[in-house]
């Protein structure tokens, strides 16, 4: 059994993005030589997700307000977990909706996909440094 | 390491629809011969989903209400997404709520679950022909 | 390839309670002996979750007003599920927004986590015996 690991590295420059890292997961697929087996992407941080769907610009500002309608960010007082001095509250709600990682399955050496699925690093209190794992194992 | 891939179809006649493959999935461990190993198991299409509940049509009843109440399908103007011509934006963001994939224990060669787990293909953009992927690896 | 198999056992006194069970899963970790691969941790039972996110006591308060908002327990009567003579139709629907299951890299014998990653048992129906189950696959 082979096993590759590799942190992404991300600074979103507002407190919501989704930005498509599919290419980079293919790169670390191929870097790991892998042809049979399942790769595991996650956030490493708990106000981010990694989810898949689709890279359409619209549908990400439908996920946003509807994310917001959800879990509002304001007031910043409606969440005890800002008490602690922080404002993020909100951002832990919304990445449980989204979710922490997708597993994939590997394939003759490339992500086993449908004909619109692309991976999303999704931020939900950005403008700071936050890392993604990308962890494969198989032969 | 022995791995196990298989494509099931699906064509759900009404758009949202709720379909038991706990049987399907165990047939494809059989085949596999994997006797211990993980059972990766996910919707290939962005408006589809695989998740694991209770096989109770009353279940399944509240699942529609409450996604439909979470993500109205209507008004259709109400999604940017749909400005491309689509009437799913509803369908991307209730496939966020009951997510992609399942990725399930394989124990002595069987699905390892609890007394009341069935794994379920979740459509909310159906009446068109959409694949689920299964991929088993183990030993 | 290596496989270890456990069975974490619960019982919430509340009908709603967190539970931080990362040192338990660090426990098997150490006694399965696998040094690179995945360990699975999911809910055996369809009204409870296992997800990743914060300890903090308030975050977890805000996680309960959120949940109980999203998918109110009362009155009963409004969850067709609940005609079976079961109260917990509630309980099946917040499980699918925090997820059943997590899937943790393992990177030189220890969970692959980001600073603040935590697993938690998240009950939505307690004050009953139940199950979560630690899967580790690698070498």
């Amino acid at each position: 059994m082979k096993s590759y690991r590799k942190e992404l590295w991300f600074e979103a420059p507002s407190r919501i993005a989704f930005i498509n890292i599919t290419r980079q997961v293919e790169a670390c697929l191929r870097e790991s030589g892998v042809r049979e087996g399942l790769v595991l992407v996650n956030a490493m941080h708990i106000t981010a997700s990694v989810f898949i769907n689709d890279d359409e610009s619209g549908l990400h500002r439908d996920f946003e307000t509807w994310l917001e309608n959800l879990a509002p960010h304001e007031p910043i007082s409606r969440y005890f977990h800002n008490r602690t001095g922080e404002d993020n509250g909100d951002a832990h709600l919304k990445r449980q909706v989204m979710g922490r990682e997708v597993v994939v399955a590997i394939t003759g050496g490339q992500l086993d996909f449908g004909p619109w699925e692309q991976i999303f690093y999704g931020e939900f209190d950005g403008r700071r440094k936050k890392r993604v794992l990308v962890k494969i194992i198989g032969e």
